[in-house]
């Protein structure tokens, strides 16, 4: 079976689907989309018009699953490998958290960031409103500090093992790496979290990412800062 | 074991916890919370200060349950009855339309609307911003159109029976109908589907929810309209 995934190469829940699959060993290839202006061939696979959306396809079928919610569910129920825990307290906590990451800090952190220095750039090539930079900057101190403290109190965000709470917060948080607005001064404890995760296999083509125009910071891709 | 549900009447996502456990015949009380204004109780039991929240609680444990998700596939997974769907495929298309009703028309249409209509009025007495409220009438009508096709090509919105997207859907579009603004008129197979889960069992506490100062919309209520 092939595996297409739809994706944006800054976007938190294209690179959560991407990791899923990656700690599996599946194969997959990728096809990149602008999130702000969806074409027809990703409308006519998902008339949300949003991504990722996972095709799989062999001589017999074809399955189309859109949304890193239905993707991520699908996978744990048909694909070897359970990233979400092994009883349902332990799968609630990791749910609770992919809401917090994909949604929560998302929408208080990385959309702001993507709104402001990316999609303005290549739309209407305005300037980033200097006053919501800021708010997001603000916001990602309150998160680092949510990200500490679980882990401090875990060694991990949820349950025994890596889950996919874990996976949705470095991707949310490899993207606002890229565009430089991680305040890591002050975190050891999530840095190392960070290093430990971002050295997976199934992370290093994340690292390798790049958006045209748009340099990512210094450390972005450095293993070891 | 005992239930209480921390939810707002006109939240489409506590709606949905208060189904899912109405259709599993699972009895719950009800602890009312603005979210515009999370007070301390709520933010102890989810950090992030969001609706709906399930307590379940006996001699032997208390389980604290944060988000429509976490709490939806926990139910799935430890309570008697599936709204989830029968095989992986139908319920990746179920969660794919929960997505679709708690996000997508949520922040298009019922999050401007009550943001407009009941937390201005609630918190700093502006009056509704009319092209706000202009925009979430014109968003309204392409979420009834999908629904409509949806219900066309399957009766339902997914699957063979009823499920948690169906259940989602009239969550959301029920906060709508309280505050007016479904245009019913030219969508007649969604009004029947709309009215056939209305009836249920599950459904009646629903439509006796009022807000302070806020009268429902004429039809509200009524199961023949």
């Amino acid at each position: 079976m092939t595996y297409h995934i739809y994706h944006y190469p800054l976007d938190g829940a294209s690179r959560l689907v991407r990791l899923a699959l990656g700690e599996r060993g599946v194969p997959f290839a990728l096809i990149a989309q602008e999130p702000w202006s969806p074409d027809s061939v990703l409308l006519s696979l998902n008339p949300a018009g949003e991504l990722p959306v996972l095709v799989m396809e062999d001589e017999k079928e074809r399955i189309v699953l859109c949304g890193v919610y239905s993707i991520c569910e699908y996978l744990e129920e048909t694909h070897i490998g359970s990233l979400l825990g092994k009883n349902p307290k332990d799968r609630a906590e990791t749910r609770r958290l992919l809401d917090w990451f994909l949604h929560k800090m998302r929408r208080e952190v990385t959309a702001l960031l993507i709104k402001e220095k990316i999609e303005k750039r290549f739309t209407n090539k305005a300037s980033p409103d200097s006053t919501i930079l800021c708010a997001a900057s603000a916001n990602i101190r309150g998160h680092m500090q949510y990200i500490d403290w679980l882990i401090k109190r875990h060694g991990r965000l949820s349950g025994a093992e890596l889950s996919l709470a874990d996976l949705a917060a470095v991707a949310e948080l490899s993207v606002i790496d890229y565009l430089g607005h991680v305040p890591w001064e002050g975190f050891e404890a999530v840095k190392d979290w960070y290093v430990r995760i971002k050295s997976r296999l199934s992370f290093r083509p994340l690292l390798n990412d790049r958006i045209n125009g748009v340099a990512p910071a210094k450390n972005y891709a450095n293993l070891d800062f």
